[in-house]
């Protein structure tokens, strides 16, 4: 299934996308209680025709608990940098509050910060508690799986001493359109990744060269930390970000950008700067 | 007011403590319904008797939205870690996930980590959303301020990329005792805080030295994100931390950490090894 969270009348609803349609449901209210749902997917019953008008996409998951990340793992991304490569996945946090579903503008003060950047990224929903479990156990752990971006204020996140506040900025965090479900997705080290900005494609690669797979990152945090039903996971991003690129192509007013992976979905957002 | 959240048959309900006794309340059920109530305290009636039998508490907030954390606040903290200070707080962040209350342990696996250490701070709980606030107004943002233990696990906050994973740890964001209202606090930078490690004090500073203060530091992060109600922000650590004593002072099976501010509380944890 393809889930999303949509604005019906002010209030969160809870539909299926299908054909690129939004069918209303009825049983868990939220993502998040259906996520926490022990009837799982079946709980959902799903309208059989579409809205009759077009809904509004909000972030399909509008409130996660945590917002992990996984810095550097694809190489490309590390070396474009010049970092090492991390032996072990490379954990930060975002702000829960800064995430924005689909159709929602990217916005900042260009005062603020004069180099914001995209991030594509494959984000991982976690459907049941994970602590301290195996590689190989990891991916039933999975809910499902949607587009982020983990947008990133280059001088915020470089001059300060840890990388959280340039990226925790309102808006920073566009997630969806829908979490793909974990049994629609055969195999996630095998996803075309790609960022298109303006429509000129800017970041792309397959999740198969990333230095640590999705289940390797579930197993790693695991060990850290109890993964919670509706905890986010980006799991790194691929080379090709505007910061390091010669000449730099950094985010402006008006930009349209667009995460795109095979099978999970496209994230556009556009960018607004507004002086406060 | 001294509001604390107690375990009632396995719920969470929202007490105010008096002489050191939990009264039970009737109004908001717990500290986030209050939190954002806009009746404000006025909305809380509290029992005029404490509660017969001895409540247990947990952490006043159980489930902020964001922990955000400011690093190198004072002085003898920047300068015994050799690090400049700087300019502008130092902003990092915890998993929401890390909080527990007073007379929760604080658990390791002593294979996992073998560099656990204390942090006395002292935090604030964001009662009015701020977003672009100024220095002199920002305290009016303020519901209030509490004790918290920013637990950090020193061989992988510095083992790795970002400070994130060391200071996420499950347990390792003791809170507590109590929320004290902000009308009880004269000057948030006039409090000694202090960590008392088995009887021993091992840091001790007034916030009238932080480089930071607590106005300074609402202004700042609410320059780059919004602070929501039920925000916590913990606001940096006196010097006396025990990595960087010589021979380092770290925590271990059975140790008592108590973190006390003068008019807030004293919070009490106590540690324990785990092999998992």
């Amino acid at each position: 299934m393809h889930l999303v969270t949509y604005d019906d009348n002010g209030t969160e609803a809870l539909g299926v996308l299908r054909d690129g349609r939004v069918h209303a449901t009825t049983g868990p209210v939220t993502m998040a209680e259906l996520i926490a749902h022990p009837g799982g997917l079946d709980a959902l019953t799903v309208a059989p025709e579409p809205l009759a008008d077009d809904a509004r996409l909000l972030a399909p998951l509008p409130r996660p608990r945590n917002v992990v990340c996984i810095g550097r793992n694809y190489r490309e991304h590390a070396e474009e940098q010049g970092a090492e490569t991390p032996a072990e996945p490379a954990v930060f946090l975002k702000t829960t509050t800064s995430v924005v579903g689909p159709g929602h503008d990217i916005v900042w003060d260009p005062e603020y910060t004069a180099q914001v950047d995209y991030e594509a990224e494959l984000a991982v929903v976690i459907g049941r508690t994970a602590r301290h479990v195996d590689v190989a156990d990891a991916l039933s752990h999975v809910f499902g799986y949607t587009c982020l971006n983990d947008v990133s204020a280059r001088d915020l996140q470089f001059g300060d001493v840890q990388w959280a506040r340039g990226k925790s900025l309102d808006t920073f965090c566009p997630m969806g359109p829908a979490i793909v479900t974990a049994d629609e997705v055969a195999d996630p080290q095998n996803l075309d990744v790609r960022c298109v900005l303006n429509g000129t494609t800017v970041q792309e690669a397959n999740t198969s060269v990333m230095y640590h797979s999705v289940a390797e990152i579930i197993a790693h945090c695991s060990r850290a930390f109890t993964l919670h039903p509706g905890d986010v996971i980006a799991t790194g991003t691929p080379g090709g970000v505007g910061i390091f690129r010669d000449p730099p192509l950094l985010l402006g007013n008006g930009d349209e950008v667009v995460i795109e992976i095979d099978g999970i979905g496209r994230l556009v957002n556009r960018c607004r700067t507004e002086r406060v």
